[in-house]
């Protein structure tokens, strides 16, 4: 099984890589250097440092990797900020971590027969509050374009699963001060992403 | 009433400049220099040239026009094509026109008590189709802004409305053919548009 995790470096990109380690060919991309070069060795996996903004690194990335078996879209960035003090570059930030990202790796990713492909939403009332404007709006459209993405690659063979994610207590939330209470752990999440993944065929929506 | 509409030069914002002739101050932001100054002096308003991906250019023109009574965002732009073959240009050029603007202007708008600000979407499952990933990731992603902005922005005294719109016979189908059987006329859109804004108190959301 190859195995591409993007995001590798977040909460739940490290959850994600030490439940699938030894379980196949593991490669992980991400922003942080130092801390996915530490991940890859714990987990035997190998590591690509990457900006997702960046068509032509994804684009090198998914021809070194080669076709997939199952491909993780873990990587995101929030920001809450009510809109009339929301720097133009926190919304690009966000935009490009969470949406272009996804359409850059969808756009370039080959795929095995019976492949899988997850990515992680947000539920759409749990983020439709003031100050997340520019959240709500890249997991919106993320789901909007799984459900045309999904149509487009069927004939490839690979199934694409959006995940609706309650808060989960990762890093993404320091910039917050930390994540709200009753947070779902990293490690429960992964869990339930994993299951939804293997299932046969995985459903299109899972809310976890 | 003091009434701004952004993507002037467009099939809805014509008509919706026509009209709302002789009905107050009329004021119309648009890309295409040459087609906004004589649809200026046609229904008697003040053209303003326009880069909607321009922050600089968008707080000025606001800033200029002053508290509205009316605004609408008839800006907009449309592709078609797989991700496969979807270049970054064309994916960023939907996004700016259709979401990225939305939040521009929404960020520096100045309203008057009672104001109304009127966007225009599109129904969902009418475009989660093959070729329209990114204009159904951008209208799902402005819906959702919307929800946020509409809470933000509730103590200012303005009522945002989103339309969810079906094909109208309008130039941004040009590149793709020209309008899909049955489309709306910009006449009947406009109409029902109008019609709704002027509800006491309007919806929040449109199904046109």
């Amino acid at each position: 099984m190859r195995v591409l995790i993007l995001g590798g470096t977040g909460g739940i990109g490290q959850a994600l890589a030490r439940a699938l380690r030894g379980q196949g060919e593991l490669h992980l991309a991400g922003r942080r250097r130092e801390a996915l070069l530490a991940l890859a060795a714990e987990v035997g996996g190998r590591a690509y440092p990457l900006e997702l903004g960046d068509e032509l690194e994804v684009q090198a990335l998914l021809e070194e990797v080669g076709p997939l078996d199952l491909l993780i879209y873990a990587a995101g960035a929030v920001v809450r900020k009510p809109l009339r003090e929301l720097p133009r570059s926190e919304w690009e930030e966000v935009f490009t971590a969470n949406l272009t990202g996804a359409y850059l790796v969808l756009k370039h990713a080959r795929f095995r027969p019976g492949a899988r492909a997850g990515f992680l939403g947000a539920y759409p009332d749990y983020v439709a509050h003031p100050g997340f404007a520019a959240y709500a709006a890249v997991k919106a459209g993320l789901e909007a374009l799984l459900k045309v993405a999904a149509k487009e690659l069927r004939r490839e063979g690979v199934h694409l699963v959006l995940f609706r994610l309650p808060a989960v207590a990762t890093g993404l939330w320091t910039p917050l001060g930390g994540p709200p209470k009753g947070a779902l752990s990293p490690e429960g999440a992964v869990r339930r992403i994993l299951e939804a993944l293997k299932a046969e065929p995985p459903p299109a929506l899972v809310e976890v």
